[in-house]
């Protein structure tokens, strides 16, 4: 493996003469056989970046500069997503024009969207990409397996969203005016090149961006710092904030997936939870925070009394450093956290059950009625095994007096198409949910569960194997 | 076929010896080859209420009095849904508690539902089964190929939404309080018994209700006017108002579907939408309606003087009903219709296309991109044959000065699911649309379209093509 | 009195040669004695309008055409109001600029206000006039007890809201471009002169038109049919819908008051409230309108079929007629006019009372704490003689069982300044409030109330006595 | 003077002997020449405490302790407001029950409200009181000169908005439930006499509440600090939080007025305004608030991993500590200062004018319409000296580039019966504002404003004037 050695330059470009050893996901990522989330999106973002080192990835190049990985092994990207793929989704799925997908074009430095009303048929869709237009499908794991294992394996390794969007660009066109974007990119091309220009952040207040820009004019954006061209099986990562640009070459399509993550996940995002709620606290339980504003305090504060030599103003400034520093005492960090938690399961996608753990869950469960007979009834003992079905599908969250239980299985694979679902557990039962929590990837038996009565705990995980939360070692549907 | 000779008794009962001839669904109304959407839901309805004639039913039974059909041919029903088809769909589908599916029971007088929140996974729902639960599955089309081929042909006969639900129950059991509803109701016993009491409408004002009844008491509704056992097979028909309760015999389960009908689509639904309509343009274009009302009116008006004997009064309430009379000038019938008919539309399922339709339309359009290359693309020609897809998947509305093409193309089988998207077609179209309206069930060539331009022919199927709503009589994706 | 003789000029030109017997409103219309509110609002009006004749007027130029009557009595209308009331109002009240008083010009064809924020003093106001501006002081009622006086009466006569606007011109200007208003419209020159002009409606569909219109170029409006100096003591009528515009004279300001009534008041206005009412009528007691549509009806009506010469239309479209005409048998005529009489109150000035009724009412009572001891209670006995205080000051409305009577009283001279606040009366105890009204403007004894108990007596008019809705012939309040 | 002793008392009771050398307000607070509304705030409040000084006030008292002064002088407290006010008032205004003025009782553990709808006229107050109702007037600054006045001097010494409501309790009568307000009371014994119970909070967290408290039965409130019986001159002053009752005295009525201020002006209450502004700055000026969380912070942080002793717990509770006390760089206080201002301008009531300054100011301008000619024209030169009307009454905002100055002229009297109405007022000008503000309450020529132009000093003093903002030393209207 080659790198670059300048790490002045601001751009990370890799080149891998290993890849040969390198496989195709299918086989690159054999996470069929993996039984732990955690290691399962490890493995899948080590794949990713392969051959950079995790490590090295987020000490030099994570949120500071791009990564170019240059594979010259077209098969690597190979499963996730063709051209094929996309016409049998637009030929089985209800995709509507505008909402799941757009037809763009960039000419003549103007951008343009073409959709029509309705749903994107592929004869349709095809005839504006013959036309010149560029194709961006938006949320492709909703309608593809293979993505919706890409992301839920990575969205657990990250704690934030993980989404994705397929653009394909007809030979020698540009879809896209120059922007940035509020996410983290990782660009996997899949089939045909890309000719790509990456420019750096105008200033540092557009240095991680909360917001994508709008579109840019060529000049507008200075130098590029980094000019390639994608190739199949090449990845290409840059952090929000850097301005990108990038068109198909003269003589032949390109498709890739832009995988991304990290949107509004910041430390400012969670203050933001926090700060509030401190204030809140430190007004019910500091009384200092409760006392009247001196008599006298708008003679000598405010803008126009902003230059006012008064030592009143210093006493009125001191005391306001001291509530502020104050606040720290009042801030609810795990509960803030636990605040953040639930609004990134909300946007998660569910889990994808291998079939192994399908047959051993609610899912598998062959319960019907047969002549009027309610046969394969779940029977779950003490001596049962269980796990969580994911390390991040469900979390504990107090609110008041009550403990709840949110978890992802009632999540859609359409974005936000589904409301969270919390059950409310009884507080003692909190310490057998968290001993889950904290036994996983390890199956533990029902009985181990740290309840009093059999039939509590027997009940418990009933409550959780009945929404998916928890599977079993083994099937337990039986024919009664 | 024998029929109870008694015309006086509110409900029709009819026994049906040549049942041998009937056969179930897939044979009897053998609509796969019925190129004829009119035809199509005539032979449906035809085989639903078989062996009655459509003509006696209108005469005599619709909106009037009970029918029931005992049909001893217990195969009869067969084909549309089954208990095993209801696991099946719980398995594949996120059917939701409360939104998609009801458990209930009726037990000493007491109503009650006991849905859970989330997934109604087929283990969760045959455990309350197995309790004792009724089940009630909403909507079924949406889930079931069967249930949607007969809701969507019947629509097209009853031009009113139809509806579905299915019920099973467990032995010896009842799900539902007495109630009346606000459908016609055609009950088809698909698998075991159930004990039907029928009631009269207590009284004028709850005959033929715009809005279903809260539950009654035993004691409330009087003595059934038809109490019977339905089998496999069998039929029975209520209009809406008629008061109803069933239950399961002790030694067997029940499975019955309910289509429906008729809700909300009546001669005073449509006054609704004519009469302000009426008076918005009266006051526009009759200036009487604009003259003020006399300057002393309020001394011999109101409830206070409704006896007063004041020729004022007689005069007054004179010029109210010339003012009434005079607007069935203004009553916009025609309009007032394609409204009502666009909130059908609205209200629609999608068509169930054969295997020949969809190879014939843009569903069957197999465009794709074959290394980089569009190939077989759409190829509408001036001698290309068209029809509409079905007699009633669109309909022409004048809005203002602009003309909509509605069309249910873009409904789901979720009720609701999509919002209409018309399409805007110019004006001068609009008699080619008619054209293809009237020609219907007969394929039509483009060329023969009454349009000036032979690129405006083309254009405008391409249009409707593209949309689906139109349909070739070969398949028109060519391999370029 | 002079007329012009020929009626088939579009206005109504009146010289009034005896105008020097008419006198100022102080004297003319001496309605401090008169105690009967209908007599007091036909004075006022036969004031207003003089030396035509009501009869005359409402047969001959009430929605018709333009009236204007030169009365050569400079003094006829003064009283009402004055330049110098104007400044008093500006000095003594929160008067905004914008919400209560407009500051425009129209010069050049150009119309515009230049209204600044907040409160309009009278040094601002007078630089804006002395600038070229006109002040419009909307709803001087507010301020002007004459005002108040003067529309309170004749709201009584026309059984509508009647409003007013002050205008004030400096010399040689014009302070509005020609338009229509949706009121009629009686203009009472105060001080100085102006020159107007009206024209006709330009078609029918303008002639007495439900709302005002924009303003007009002069290229679009016509010749005018009416072009006159206005002087002190005259008034011009004109009905809505009459264009208009006018100047002050270059040598002199002008002041003018402008009476407006029957906006929104058409015997459509009250369809509206009929005919919606009457289908719901219809609709729970005629089963007709609750009969299914037939169930073909898609095939032969709407507009793409509006040329189909079909017999099936022509059944259709006479049911329809059949159930319009039905609908006769609905109208809640009475019920109706309650409703719109219960606007009109909302709209209503509260009454001008008069010393000796103030004294008489509840507003008179000088009930007060002495040392700690209340004196001055009210006493009302069944020997007090009581009517309402004015005709028009109560109404009382069925909402369903119950019955409310509605009354002015509460109202504020702000327009809408306040809510309707309606008692609940028992329903035994409304023919006791039906005789007050059919009595009026009699007193009665509270002992003739048709009501079984006198202690039910005596709290029924405790209970309208303390809103002011009665007064007594003499004052009740004692002091005990 | 006599001072109780004892400090240790929660309470602070002041026996002023001295009493007899204390005016009445109308004399003791001479205020009619005052020209300095900060002299005349103080000296307000000094006369409120007397004979305590301000200093041991607002050291000892203020938010820790009840004060009572007893001070043997029935007049002391005369002038503000009488029971014959009370009559007067309800007599002239449109007092609304419910919204302006309630009747209420406390019988037997039991508190209730009587108001009838509708307006409380003087004839209905006093039933209910003779009934043994308490009467309690909100915002009798609204109707009463006198206690405009007396908030409105108060309110400047405070820079918080001082309210007051009446108080009159039927002999032997108690009107409501113990309880705690939001504010810090001022209550001044009018007429009779009241025995006052009152009871320190109940715990630390009720100390200064943000919220009043509901209604308190009399076993949850502890023994009460202090038991005294208020007469007329008398003044009794507690913090909030402080429960009390008090009923009138068997033998007479009792009328006291409370004076309240400092609900919501506490540190927290500015904290609020600027701790989520700091972030927002935070956020934008400081990239690390914009870098995500660490990938795997949700496996260690979270309550359910409250006690997990993980260093990389205590790393990120060390970065939200960091990035907390960092937020110290951006929180904008002066910013802050200013919006709680602009709030507290909005609850101001507008000042209370002396002759003299309304003769100095646009509402003393007596510009009028003489024969149609102006007359009595603002008349400001570059000579004429001028003052803010009152050091409170403006405040000069920074929103974005521009420059407000909100100001209190527009306001009414009726609580938030108005909204600000800010002038813009161009960056130039803004140090001419200041320099005003900076020489109250000295007057300055409009020659000697720190502005280039003549014509731009006489523009600024002008729009001031015409707002009320500014009065000049002499009136400056003159008849031209």
């Amino acid at each position: 493996m080659e790198e670059d050695s300048d790490d002045k330059t601001p751009v990370k470009k890799v080149r891998s003469n290993t890849a040969k050893s390198v496989q195709s996901p299918a086989k690159a990522v054999d996470i069929g056989e993996v039984e732990n989330s955690t290691e399962e999106g490890e493995k899948m973002f080590e794949w990713l970046i392969h051959p950079v080192k995790k490590e090295k990835f987020f000490s030099e190049l994570w949120e500071k500069k791009p990564l170019l990985v240059k594979r010259h092994l077209e098969s690597y990207n190979d499963g996730w997503f063709s051209t094929e793929d996309l016409t049998k989704i637009l030929h089985e799925n209800d995709i509507q024009f505008g909402r799941n997908l757009d037809v763009t074009t960039y000419e003549g430095g103007q951008r343009e969207t073409h959709n029509p009303p309705g749903r994107a048929y592929p004869a349709v869709v095809w005839d504006y990409y013959q036309n010149g237009c560029s194709v961006r499908l938006l949320n492709p794991q909703t309608y593809s397996q293979g993505v919706w294992r890409l992301c839920s394996s990575l969205q657990e390794y990250f704690s934030s969203m993980v989404g994705a969007n397929i653009y394909l660009t007809p030979p020698g066109t540009q879809g896209f005016a120059p922007h940035y974007d509020d996410i983290e990119a990782f660009v996997l091309q899949l089939e045909g090149k890309k000719h790509w220009k990456l420019y750096s952040p105008r200033n540092d207040a557009e240095k991680l961006p909360r917001f994508s820009s709008d579109n840019f004019r060529q000049e507008e954006i200075g130098e590029a710092i980094l000019d390639v061209t994608l190739e199949p099986g090449d990845l290409l990562y840059f952090p929000r904030g850097t301005i990108h640009q990038a068109s198909a070459l003269p003589d032949t399509h390109s498709l890739h997936i832009t995988v991304s993550t990290c949107q509004r996940n910041t430390w400012g995002d969670l203050m933001e939870k926090l700060v509030p709620a401190a204030l809140t606290m430190a007004f019910s339980e500091d009384v200092e925070f409760r006392q009247a504003l001196p008599r006298d305090y708008l003679d000598y504060m405010g803008l126009a009394n902003a230059d006012l030599d008064d030592p009143r103003r210093k006493a009125f400034l001191g005391t306001v450093q001291s509530l502020l520093a104050r606040l720290v005492n009042y801030v609810p960090v795990d509960a803030g956290v636990d605040q953040k938690a639930v609004e990134f399961m909300h946007d998660c996608l569910p889990p994808v059950f291998t079939r192994k753990e399908r047959a051993c869950s609610i899912y598998g469960c062959r319960t019907r009625l047969e002549r009027g007979r309610v046969v394969g009834s779940v029977d779950l003992k003490t001596s049962t095994s269980v796990k969580l079905v994911r390390k991040g599908a469900a979390r504990l969250v107090m609110e008041g007096e009550q403990v709840f239980l949110y978890h992802v299985l009632e999540n859609a694979r359409v974005y936000h198409g589904a409301e969270l679902q919390p059950i409310e557990i009884p507080p003692d039962a909190a310490p057998a949910v968290e001993y889950l929590m904290h036994s996983y990837p390890a199956y533990v038996t029902i009985d181990s569960f740290p309840l009093d009565l059999q039939q509590d705990k027997v009940d418990l995980a009933m409550l959780m194997f009945e929404k998916g939360i928890i599977i079993a070692q083994e099937p337990v549907s039986v024919d009664n």
